[in-house]
């Protein structure tokens, strides 16, 4: 098993990789990640594994069981993640789960396991929103939590648009997922939880709330020089003190509050911008207290706006409710060992499926510095071949 | 007069014009640009003018006196200005003063006269720095006041390098200012003391010492949810606090600052930054003041990346001391009607010939708002007329 992991490991290790920075660009519909979709088509093949691809491109490869006549047929055990990264992301976020699930059967299969229902492994698509802007764009319009007419006019950075780059996928009945009881999701852990405790492996509780918030700050072009500082509407000044603000709320409500993303117009040394628009990143431990993190921030970007004579417009991109994922599978898989259970505060494709009725479960392997979304997101070999052991294990618990 | 530069002006005005902001995408080495520099030399060309190019693309459309035998021969009278604009910059920055110029050597024909020394109108190259980054670029070419081994290597936002696109020119004895002996440029105001004083007209003492600071603030880039707030060395926040500071600084002591232009890696919505690269302008009424305004930024930047774990590197990319027109050819332009005197806090290429040695000075026209570098930036057309008038007289008592 260490040596299918580890050369699963090293076929990924220089797709989509930057030399200078050591990061990861796996955006979906661009050659790295395409090489990455052709790569699990292999693995599937090579297990004998049943490959199913809907119109935008979720993958699933299934392991299905011989027919038993007489048998009621129940609905699969899926597994998997994601390929795709954010832009000079890391090598576990995602692929992890992929590469541990594919181990995983094998594990299953070293240990002569004759499973009574189908196996499956999930590979969404644009899990992090990296391009279109709307994370798990994948699971959710399989799950159809998102109708195709409401995303497919989302366009990248570059103004192309998703639908001219993919279709719609079927959801439902027809969908990809017509097969999937549960789901089971492993994933690097993005804190450092496991390292306090001193474990390799966790599972998840639920997922905080958070969402995606766009401020528009609009001002007026002005020449850098020559005009007067009172006579300004800079809008990069409520911007400013907008990101500032944002920060001390999460710090003192114990939240999470981020400006990573920003465009300004026209973008030159010499002029004041006419408009900066930058994108809130908010997350809280309940519905509540996003609500009124959120707030706070609008709020007191409204009132810099008036005092640098800018405006300042929030809209909420996408906005995803707490998560809590099913203790009935979480006590099944803990019933193998009793591993710590702990929160999330990142979206994941467990998340929507769970939000979308079918019951879901997440493992963690500990990540030595917490850091993730980075080149230097980590996972020690050891940790991650203690995930495939534990998603085998619960794997054979659920089948 | 009035048909010449109205016909001039509907000439340029659909050149490089964006039809969603209205605003000028002039670069230098870009079709627009070119498509301008091509309708001077057809001007040129027009008024029987003898056109000079050199390697950077430096063009002076001159008009000789017939030689009379005997007479020593004495340098020239530049004038004209730049037809480059920023982005999203407005029609009158630069284009004025060259439209004005060919306008006032109609009105000197139109009143007959017969010049005693050479009348040029030139354009320079790359004035707003806009696509390299370094303004009055053209300029200090040709004088020589900058290298080209000290710009070649100079990339635009797209990488491409200024070694790639143009050559080197000659500057000294055998460049295109060898027979310039001074220059009167003519611009629109890009402030509002012609409004207030209620000229149409005004002259230019000197222009402020500025410079552009590059402020790379490096952190460790971050999952933006699951990181806890304490846990991070966010670039963006240092970035935010270095900006406010800097405006509150230029407040306090009567000069100007702006952050304008930034460059965020990775730029994703869900991760904390790596590196914010922003470039300050900043602006005194004097040298000893810009020396102390840039100061005070830099260290609020450093002591604020001490505090988020970050740091924040200042670098100088271009500085210009304060320029005093000459007050002999002002003195002499006055004369012809006391026009008043006012101080500029933008960068000219007149800046660089006086620094270089040209006597020089400049006329500004009414801007009844002020305001410039934008979409926005007006002249009023009966004002524009009074401009070439006061240039045509300027001329005429320096020839």
């Amino acid at each position: 098993m260490t040596d299918d992991f580890e050369r699963m490991w090293a076929d990924l290790a220089p797709v989509g990789r930057s030399t200078s920075s050591g990061g990861y660009f796996r955006q979906p519909f661009a050659s790295a990640e395409e090489e990455l979709r052709g790569w699990f088509a292999e693995q599937a093949a090579a297990r004998g594994l049943t490959l199913e691809t809907d119109a935008f491109g979720n993958q699933v490869a299934w392991w299905r069981p011989e027919p038993t006549p007489g048998q009621v047929e129940i609905l699969g055990v899926l597994t998997g993640s994601h390929l795709d990264s954010v832009l000079d992301g890391g090598a576990y976020d995602g692929p992890l789960g992929v590469v541990s699930a594919l181990a995983a059967i094998d594990v299953l299969r070293d240990r002569g396991v004759q499973p009574s229902r189908a196996i499956g492994v999930g590979v969404f698509r644009e899990e992090e929103g990296s391009r279109f802007g709307l994370a798990c764009l994948g699971s959710r319009l399989a799950t159809g939590s998102v109708a195709w007419a409401e995303v497919e006019g989302l366009r990248d950075r570059d103004g192309v648009a998703l639908g001219d780059v993919t279709a719609a996928p079927e959801n439902g009945a027809g969908g990809i997922l017509a097969d999937v009881g549960c789901f089971v999701e492993l994933h690097v852990e993005q804190g450092r939880v496991l390292v306090d405790s001193d474990d390799p492996v966790g599972l998840a509780s639920g997922i905080w709330p958070h969402g995606r918030y766009r401020f528009d700050f609009t001002g007026r072009a002005d020449h850098a020089g020559t005009t007067r500082m009172e006579d300004r509407a800079d809008p990069m000044l409520t911007y400013a003190m907008t990101a500032l603000a944002a920060n001390k709320q999460a710090r003192l409500s114990g939240q999470r509050a981020t400006f990573g993303r920003i465009d300004v117009a026209p973008n030159g040394t010499n002029a004041v911008p006419s408009r900066v628009t930058a994108w809130l990143d908010a997350r809280a431990d309940s519905d509540e207290a996003l609500g009124a993190l959120v707030a706070a921030v609008e709020k007191q970007a409204s009132e810099r706006a008036g005092r640098d004579g800018t405006t300042a417009v929030m809209t909420a991109e996408s906005v995803s409710g707490a998560v809590a994922f099913s203790a009935d599978l979480t006590d099944r898989i803990r019933s193998t060992r009793s591993w710590p259970v702990l929160p999330t505060q990142a979206g994941h494709d467990a998340g929507i499926l769970s939000a979308a009725g079918h019951p879901s479960a997440m493992l963690f392997v500990r990540n030595p510095t917490g850091v993730s979304h980075s080149p230097d997101e980590h996972a020690e070999t050891v940790d991650c071949l203690a995930g495939v052991e534990a998603l085998a294990d619960a794997l054979m618990e659920l089948v």
